[in-house]
């Protein structure tokens, strides 16, 4: 048997009305809650992850970086892409325009609208204070929400929040990230309480600060944080460098 | 400004034309090394790894697991997503057509082939002994080779199993994954070789056998490997039950 009998062309084109997009997950933290982004593209419609397709030019990390800095107004945020999500009926152009009948949400008839798409989901860390939430290209507007009162989304964007919190709890027991959380000094009960509320449980102080400092990749700052307490705690700031002297030593990061 | 002013359905099929295939990468070890699965197309282009276009119906892993089976036989193996190559240069169908220019690699006039084709990048463990290589549909046929004499590859897939790689190794500092690549019974040392062949590098032995154990993962039999040393160390199995109960109680498998 050769190639070219087993070959079928039409195994490819069986998809392609397809198109793939991005859906970051947006995390901050803000009065001790973890929070996430959300977009409203009608008012009259469930809330949505803020998304957008991979345009041409464009690769995966291009199309989440757009959307992220059309949202929040950020450049180089945090950003880690996590899971693909491609069941064959996760998405409907139709579903839009079913639930509002309205003829500007109705695909002009010279377009082909894809059968199929896929979403790649990243989730982002960003300092809450440094954001502006905007709707971007094509929302409305979006806002923060309690990561414990999300509502029902459109599409199978709860499933996609739910993947991108595992993917983060996961990812903060072996990367050290928290800080992206933060501003860029801060202290290490700070730090700590950062990792508590992603984790949803308490940590041990002495254990944690030992282990923080020993990865030796926060530069501890002639500052102290004023005004928290009487004990005035040192101010300290992720070190890059340092991190990727460490990462070369073969060092882990395991909680 | 309402949101139908600003949508634009003409953002979503700038990429219409687009196929998203997976290409799994298959680690094993053998002779002490560690290896990759490769396929061949035409045995006169550069080898590539083993894949596929996800077809209707199917979503990501489905596609993954089908390829897998067609190329190894195997159902339900250790199987993981780790990253979505997207550059919009990655791929293109003309490369086979010109590189032979033989009409059996030109698509038919009928079909509009995708200009751009995305992969989803997966590694698989598997137990050397277990696979029977075969060409799966697409390929004349697959073979094992070493991790260090990958010779050049199609498209990008030099860099896909560069990135399986350290994905795996990653991922192998905490998770337990590394018997997915051993037989059913095993030894310490037998597990313990697995994870250095991986990380390239040795590890301490009472070190990693106290954890290996620790975790309370593997079920110690009552049988012992006869015939490798004067040693006769214990064989063991991984417990899918006791793994999932430590799981609930938030333990970490960190290396």
């Amino acid at each position: 048997m050769t190639t070219n009998q087993k070959f079928n062309f039409r195994n490819y084109v069986k998809n392609t009305s397809l198109t793939v997009g991005v859906n970051p997950v947006i995390f901050s933290v803000s009065e001790d809650k973890l929070k996430v982004l959300l977009a409203t593209f009608d008012p009259r419609l469930k809330k949505s992850l803020p998304g957008g397709a991979i345009l041409k030019n464009e690769n995966a990390d291009d199309a989440a970086n757009r959307v992220l800095q059309e949202t929040t107004g950020l450049e180089s945020i945090f950003l880690k892409q996590f899971h693909v999500f491609s069941e064959p009926d996760r998405f409907s152009y139709a579903t839009v325009y079913n639930e509002l009948h309205e003829e500007s949400y109705k695909p002009p008839e010279d377009i082909d609208i894809p059968d199929r798409v896929f979403t790649i989901g990243y989730f982002a860390l960003v300092n809450f204070d440094t954001v502006h939430p905007t709707g971007g290209i094509i929302n409305v507007m979006s806002e923060w929400v309690d990561i414990d009162t999300i509502p029902e989304l459109m599409y199978d964007h709860n499933l996609i929040i739910d993947e991108a919190l595992s993917s983060l709890r996961k990812e903060l027991f072996f990367e050290p990230i928290g800080y992206n959380l933060l501003p860029e000094k801060f202290t290490m009960p700070e730090l700590q309480r950062i990792y508590e509320i992603i984790l949803d449980k308490p940590l041990t102080r002495s254990n944690f600060q030992r282990k923080m400092l020993n990865w030796g990749i926060y530069e501890r700052l002639g500052e102290r944080k004023e005004g928290v307490s009487h004990k005035r705690p040192f101010l300290y700031r992720f070190d890059k460098e340092r991190y990727d002297k460490a990462i070369k030593t073969g060092i882990n990061f395991c909680l």
